[in-house]
């Protein structure tokens, strides 16, 4: 490896991860789940197809504009599931404590625990609650882990991109990682800037039952949407053009990024979600999206070439092309 | 809540973390799975019964006599499936890293995550890492989440046990918890204090190939078998009786609980498990557990009777009779 200790690039999600997947995790623990790579793993359970996710949240503040640590844990796993195509049934809890959490704090993380499950209708089935002492972690960590069953007629993966597929996102970038970046740097905007954290299942159900025949579904979590596109051009072996024009960012996020120097391709999102299909589903599942709650400010963002492979190319507003790479180095630790 | 801040004391397994689940997580989480307190969650998918269960592993230090803070996290999740009835098929892998630990410590752990998920034959299918900076986390921090499949003759829960039922354990006891405690306090022994950390699927079949009529199974971890016990007298609403004479624990543990001033039952087990069934199954159950590799000291060492509930009774080597009740305060901190 690079270096002989963990930094903390290690958990940015983009290449320092990749390389701790490829070179430490897989050749001690190879199978063919764990191979594919996605954010969640198909198993077989009483002869049908169940996704099984994981994620640990440590996000710094652990209160934010738009949600908190609890509801962010419930809506990543479940948008992880929901992202294979699969509907979201149960979910696990794993709390560490640090000792000396306001019982208020716990409290209210729990809150957003407990309304994340109700809206998504998600039931939170088991839990386990650990407490190390003061200074040996922050606050409080949480592990949500889920299953959900995929229906037979839906097979979408990072692996199936086609080119001549469309690409729709289903809202404006960047708002979660902009949210916890100027929370926790005490920056102060004129319009508060709130996280997009919500659960997607909902949203991906709408698109499923308008298009059964979604080739990939992602959401652009930590890294963004530029290393969610990366990997999924990597794994489909093609190439993907976006039109820099046409993605959707909201002013008071184009502002904070432009201040703190940020691509906003880069910036984590918690409640959207990449969609490329066929470009013949590409107009009514946009139509469905628009008119569903969490899909309001959808737009067709680009589309998938042949070549040249594994790359995402940004067609820029003047005109030129130019290459847009996985994330390295310059990490956004503990956005999520 | 008695303080208003997080104690250690709420992470100890015992009345402390009982009071958290009744007072917070309950109320605000409630629905029929969590409401059932069981190590696991026992779900519907896809037509059959499936066991869910998660845990943070927090333990301290990280490496130990008998295995490590990997191999820990995998058994434990293995075991909380297999006292389900179970058999456990997947697991989940969530890592929290502090910033600077040590490549080859990584390593070490997941070695330690690949040889039991070998020998137990669960397999690992997704996972996760996180990096949080320096003195932000200590180490690593493990969840673990897992799911099997609940075969249609097994009933098994902590709310069966009947008047007249034996209880075996499958072998000596406070293993774990002396091992961690003698290596973390820097104490030296002659003989060194191993962990009894181990995978016990394979112990459960023989167990219920010989009896499927067993009603409880319980691996008496934080807490210990007091705690274990006091949960199944009280949720079944029966007393238990122990046999003090005859709860095996080995002389070089028995000398150190001595030395610490602790009572081996409320000393955490990681690899052993109490099975409470009907008379009549205990002597072959008893056999073919000591046949096996995780059994070897399997012992007969109590009784259910019908009172008074929700009690459990320690007949005294002597011949007297004292109340064992559930832990409380004087809580062993990260000991797995």
């Amino acid at each position: 490896m690079k270096s002989e200790r963990i930094a903390l690039d290690h958990g940015s999600g983009g290449e320092a991860s990749a390389e701790l997947v490829e070179r430490v995790f897989l050749p001690l623990l190879d199978n063919p789940y764990l191979r594919e790579l996605d954010d969640s793993a198909v198993v077989s359970l009483n002869g049908g197809r169940v996704a099984m996710t994981t994620d640990s949240y440590v996000v710094d503040p652990i209160f934010f504009p738009g949600g908190n640590i609890g509801s962010l844990a419930v809506h990543g796993t479940v948008n992880d599931l929901s992202m294979q195509g699969a509907r979201p049934l149960y979910l696990t809890l794993g709390l560490i404590l640090e000792e000396g959490l306001a019982f208020q704090d716990l409290r209210k993380v729990m809150e957003g625990v407990a309304r994340a499950s109700q809206e998504s209708g998600v039931k939170v089935v088991a839990g386990d609650t650990k407490v190390v002492s003061r200074g040996h972690a922050d606050k409080i960590f949480i592990n949500t882990s889920g299953v959900g069953v995929i229906p037979d007629s839906i097979n979408v993966s990072a692996a199936n991109a086609r080119p001549g597929d469309l690409v729709v996102i289903s809202g404006t970038i960047a708002d979660h990682g902009i949210s916890i970046l100027t929370q926790r740097e005490g920056l102060g905007f004129q319009s508060p800037l709130i996280s997009d954290s919500a659960p997607l299942n909902d949203l991906v159900s709408t698109i499923l039952d308008v298009s059964p025949d979604v080739h990939v579904l992602r959401d652009p979590t930590r890294g963004g949407v530029a290393t969610a596109l990366n990997e999924i051009a990597g794994r489909s072996g093609v190439a993907i053009q976006l039109y820099e024009g046409e993605v959707p960012i909201s002013a008071p996020v184009r502002s904070a990024c432009e201040m703190l120097g940020l691509d906003p391709l880069y910036v984590a999102n918690e409640g959207k979600c990449l969609v490329i299909l066929p470009k013949e589903y590409a107009r009514p599942v946009l139509k469905a999206m628009k008119r569903h709650r969490y899909g309001s400010s959808a737009a067709l963002i680009g589309e998938v070439l042949e070549g040249p492979r594994g790359r995402v190319l940004l067609r820029t507003r003047v005109g030129g092309t130019r290459i847009v790479s996985t994330m390295t180095g310059a990490p956004l630790p503990r956005i999520c």
